[in-house]
Formats: C-alpha cells, sequence, structure tokens
C-alpha cells in the first residue's frame, strides 16, 4: 500500500464483522468518502445501513473472508470472535491486515493472552491455565480468598463467559467447569478503568485520557463511564503508560482498548486487551477530537494519528434492553434527552429488543467534571426503553 | 404526522437535491437510522454515497418530485431551484413539506423576496425590480454612487447571478441585462454576517451565534469564517435579532441561513435568506452541541430543537478547485492537516475538480478566538488540491 496515502483516499476497506462498531467505524469516514465492504451473517445488521456493500457470511467462514480480501485493500474486523486463521494466510498472502493476525490470535485465547502478559512484565491478575473440567477443583486451591474468577479461553463476550465463583462451590460440584478456562485471583472492590491506545503503520502510539467505567452487576455491562477519570494527573499518565507497553508488546498497527483493573493497593493490573473500537470509547465521537472510530479509520487508511485530547469531558451511558422486553422499541425519553445541551444519541439500527442487548448509547458532555458527573445522573434515569 | 415521535422514528425523509448539503444532512442522521430517499438527477451524486435510496430525475420534473413524495412521509429540499409549484401541490395534498412551498417561492424569486423584506419592515439595501432589459439604464439612474448591484431575479446560486456593475457601462451597453433583475444600491466595504435560525414545526425558534465571513472576491464564493464573530455581545445579540424576524416573517418551520450586510455606518440590512443548511454553517459539525444538520433532522422528525451555542469557537475554509484544475485530484497537504489539532476535512464525494467548484470544507477549532485565527491563517495555506 502506499505509505503516503492522501485524500480521497481510493481504497477499499473489508470489514469482518457488521455490529454497531462497524456502523460507528463507517460513519466517522463518510466525510472521507472511505469504500466501506462488510462482512456478516445477516444483511439486516447494524452497519448495513451505511456500509457500501455487505456480503452475506459465517465470521468463521474462510470462504467469505478470502472473498471479502479479495475486493478490498485494506482488511480489518470489528470483533474477535473469528476465523484468524484464514487472516493469517491473507495477511501471509500480501494484503494488508490490520491489527494483525498475530495480534488478534494472542488476544482471541485469554489463556494465551495471560501468558503473552506474564512474559512481557505486563502486570496482570495471578492466574493458572485449566484445559481439563476434572483438573479445576484442584486449579482453584492454591488462590488465596473465598473466590476465583475463571474465564473461558475461547469465545467469552460482553462479560459472557467470565464468572466470579465461591471456591467451596467449585469443590462441591455447583460450580461446573466451562471447558478450557483460566482460574484468576479475585480483587474485591477493584476500580475499573480503560484506556484507548492507537499504533499506526508505522509504529507510532498514541493513548487517550484515562476512562473510569462503572458496570452494572447484573449484566456485567458498562453502564456508564466518564473522561478524564476522577484521578489525579499522575494516575492519568502512570496508567496510560501501562496501557501503552501493554499494547506495543502485540507488535501491531490498530485500535486497542485495554481494560485496566486498580486494585484496593492501588496496584495496576491489566485485565484484557480488545483489538478494535471499544464501547469503553464511545465518548470520544463527541468528546475528544479525534475520535475512537475516526482514529481507526486513520490507521487503516495510513494517514497520520489523530489528537486524542478532550474537547470537553464527556461520559457514556448505554442504552440496553431492560427486563422482560422484546420485540420494537422506542426511548422513553427522546424529548428530555434532546432539549439538554451536550447529549446525544446514537442508536444501533437494531430491530429487535432483548434484556440487556446493546440497543445504543447516549454521549453527555459538560464544561466540568462536576457538572458532567451531575448531568450524566439525570440523563441515566432517561436512558430506558418503552415497547412499541 | 404524530406530534410526539420517538427515536427510533420510523420516518422516510424525501430529499430533492443529492448535493454536499444532501450529504452532510444525511451523515448527521445516521446516529438515529433516519431513512432518506434522494431525488438527483446524477445517481453518483454527492449524497449517494450516504442515502438509502436515489431516484434518478431532473429537480424541476413535477413527476419525479411527486414519485419521491409517495414514497416519503416528510418533504425537504437542499437547492432552491426546483419546481415548487408541485411542492405547493404536495402540501395542499396534506403531506408535510418543510420548508413550506410558499416560504420557498418567496425565496425563489428575488425581486418577491426584496418586496417581502419591504412588506415585513426588514432592513435590506434599496432597490427596484427591472423585469425589461431596456429599462435598465433608466432604473439605475435614482441610486447614489457610481455602481449598482445586479441580481438576476431568479436562477443565481454561489455568486453566479449577482454583478457589481458600473452606472456608466450600464449607460453605454457594456454590461447587458441579464433579464429580469433587481437593482440594489452598492453598499461599500460591507462587513458580510450570517446567521442560522432554526424554526420548528410548532412555531419555536432558536439562532445560531453570529458568523462573520470573508469572501474571495473573484469566486463570490466564502473563504473563510468563523464564529462566535469578532463583535461584541451586544451586536451578536441584535444581528441574531435581525434575522430571526426575518425568518419568523416566513411562518414556515425548517432551517434557515440569514446573510446580512453591515454597512460603514453600522447598518444592518438582510441580503437574502437561504432556506437550508447553507455553507455559513458548515462549522455547526464540530463548533456547536447540535450541528445546522442535525437541527434540521430534528425539525423534520418532530423532534426538540437542539441548543446552539458553541462548543469551542470554530472556522470554515471551503475546499475549492484552483485556477485550470480539472478530472481527479487530491489534496496536497493531507498530512499538515490531519496532524492538527481540531482540524477535520469534510470531503463531498465529487469525481471531478472545476476552478472554484466546492470540493469539500475543513473545519477549525480552537480554545479561543485568538488561538482560532492564528490557527486557520496556518490551515488556509494548506487548503489546495493538486491534481493526481
Amino acid at each position: 500500500m502506499n505509505e503516503n496515502v492522501k485524500l480521497p483516499a481510493e481504497l477499499r476497506i473489508g470489514l469482518v464483522g457488521g455490529g454497531q462498531l462497524g456502523k460507528m467505524l463507517i460513519e466517522a469516514s463518510r466525510p472521507w468518502n472511505v469504500k466501506y465492504t462488510v462482512l456478516e451473517n445477516d444483511l439486516h445488521c447494524p452497519a448495513s445501513s451505511v456500509a457500501d456493500k455487505v456480503i452475506e457470511g459465517s465470521l468463521k467462514d474462510a470462504e467469505a473472508i478470502r472473498k471479502l480480501a479479495q475486493e478490498c485493500d485494506v482488511l480489518t474486523f470489528e470483533i474477535e470472535h473469528i476465523n484468524s486463521d484464514v487472516l493469517l494466510e491473507i495477511e501471509e498472502s500480501g494484503k494488508t491486515v490490520i491489527p494483525s493476525a498475530r495480534a488478534l490470535k494472542i488476544i482471541q485465547d485469554k489463556g494465551i493472552q495471560k501468558l503473552f502478559y506474564r512474559k512481557h512484565g505486563i502486570p496482570t491478575a495471578d492466574f493458572v491455565i485449566c484445559d481439563s473440567p476434572s483438573d479445576l477443583a484442584k486449579a482453584v486451591q492454591p488462590f488465596a480468598g473465598e473466590k476465583v474468577v475463571i474465564k473461558q479461553r475461547t469465545g467469552g463476550y460482553d462479560g459472557k463467559g467470565v464468572d466470579v465463583v465461591s471456591k467451596n462451590d467449585i469443590a462441591s460440584g455447583k460450580f461446573q467447569s466451562p471447558g478450557p478456562c483460566v482460574v484468576e485471583h479475585f480483587h474485591a472492590n477493584i476500580a475499573e478503568y480503560s484506556v484507548i491506545v492507537a499504533v499506526d503503520r508505522k509504529g507510532n502510539v498514541v493513548t487517550y485520557p484515562l476512562i473510569e467505567m462503572y458496570f452494572n452487576p447484573q449484566s456485567n455491562l458498562v453502564e456508564f463511564l466518564f473522561s478524564p477519570a476522577g484521578t489525579t494527573a499522575d494516575l492519568d499518565s502512570d496508567y496510560r503508560a501501562v496501557a501503552m507497553c501493554a499494547v506495543q508488546a502485540l507488535q501491531s498497527p490498530g485500535l486497542f482498548a485495554v481494560e485496566l483493573f486498580v486494585t484496593q493497593n492501588a496496584e495496576v493490573l491489566v485485565n484484557e486487551i480488545a483489538p478494535r473500537p471499544h464501547n469503553s470509547g464511545h465518548h470520544t465521537i463527541e468528546g475528544n477530537y479525534t475520535s475512537q472510530f475516526e482514529q481507526l479509520n486513520r490507521i487503516l487508511l495510513g494517514l497520520p494519528l489523530g489528537n486524542t485530547e478532550m474537547v470537553q469531558p464527556a461520559a457514556m451511558i448505554n442504552l440496553v434492553g431492560g427486563e422482560g422486553q422484546s420485540g420494537k422499541c422506542k426511548l422513553k425519553f427522546t424529548d428530555q434527552l434532546l432539549s439538554e445541551r451536550g447529549v446525544y444519541v446514537h442508536l444501533y439500527n437494531k430491530a429487535e429488543i432483548r434484556p440487556h442487548r446493546k440497543m445504543g448509547h447516549i454521549t453527555v458532555m459538560a464544561d466540568s467534571l462536576q457538572a458532567l458527573l451531575e448531568k450524566t445522573g439525570k440523563v441515566r434515569e432517561w436512558a430506558v426503553f418503552e415497547q412499541d
């Protein structure tokens, strides 16, 4: 690929996966008229409303991914659960794949991901890998505390495939092993942060201001988050450095989200890395000079990295399906939301609502962090759907 | 139409015209998944890359506009030079047309527009209407000064159809009448401003902060502009009030741009009103809490008006074709532009460049007006194309 791309860039990007991350990635590219072809098993996927072309096919289907690669200049993905072997093959054949298939392979398997952190001296919770269900009870014994974290090595997503389990329940057989898994030390009362890290094709790296996250204890989804975080500037800088080191060890261009745990003893641990735009970076669309989605477009096109500073403090609230909701739905408080200064509603073009399903998100902006948190508290009350 | 629209809104908007204004209008609607059908005589028009559907047809063709109206819930337009008779007919049949066909009819004809200002006591430059070419020499005599402004009553666009002419050249026959026209008093050394005014379907009105504009003397296109203007807060408020009155007199919902002249004697005059998003409002995409394009989407959908305040001072630089340029082109200084904090490149998806053709624009943001003007000076040097 030409190393000095200018705009308009006559490149077609192939995107494996057509969910909301793909939709927002393509939306961010529209002012530059980049062409996107999406592979998804549903022609009515969220990204279909903005993509130039949708190829129908499974994200695991080598043939479908090869077909996508053939008609595109650069390949990327918006979800990890895809056929990475064929990505490796496509990369070997000389086509640009961003992030690299090798980086995806490390991340796809949480066992390999944890070993990677250990090998590179990246701080992470203590763990053992346990591939045989019958070994689980023995494997959890050495861990301090009453509980452990059990993570499926592959296939987990959006809080699914991760369980906090009491060692007694494992010993008694009340909790059944999910198969090959990682057993992790359970840190109670952690604070959760995220750092978005962008690496261009020449290896230049930038990080976004620290993001402070609050999760829904039932669904394990982000309920709301804000940036800059309520820490000192020193900690913001330290945590961003940890995230940057973790991503640099992957030696791949791309846009990454690094989830961090900070323990009660102020220890920083890398929980996991997502090799794509991330729910924790949605506030950057309005809040930062360069959104995570524009940033990934820049990387894919071989353009310079954009500035990551914040225009204003920003928060993000997920719009998820409520308990018992199904079928068609509408926002209940449209007028309230749209009458508030600096409140932005993003909907993901999903036809049907389901409990905990991510249907959209809301960005909130304010002049100060204090004003932001006050406004966010109010807006959270309005972040609900009603059935149509 | 339902008076209490909620999101997602299941409405399809019909848009007459598929140029860059249409493209940006649709881009702004993507987070809400609004459906847009565009009528344009070129299937590869700028808006085609983002529209859900493009109908090929002339903007003057009654049958094509009727067809568009049939498959849409609301009708709007992004250019004045369209068949307004059929819009009136469609409106009469009960379909919502925004702005109203009546308002468009007033604006389409600069003679009627000027009479409208006079009737409603809206300050505007002195004028007479001159429909017969042979009367022009006589018509310009009463005007003070050496020069007059001659505006074609219909069909002018982007500075075309407006001439500043010496009365001697008219008397001598060196300047030929363009046909039915408005003769206006020529005010030398005016300052030019614009105010974006939004009116919702219930008649609520909001105005955007004053925009200060600088024109290219050759092409008569906006070269750059910025907002807030460098005036006092009192003048900002006065000028916005003049613009608001002018728009309210039209008694139509819609998004309007009011071009203002301020004379050497500090007299404010309404030059003209555009009944659609306007080149002078492009900086609102990044610079204001609600862009002019999102605002029009809100109005079309029957949603509340959005806040018009500025997030940061912002400037806009038009990206136009240079002298002698034709065919394919690329931005010459892509890397410089994209490496600057708060600089946004918008390209209009036009395949071929031509001298003075609007190919895109650049928004510049900064923390203060002074910093903005310094940065804009630098960025203007980079706002050029090179041929491919």
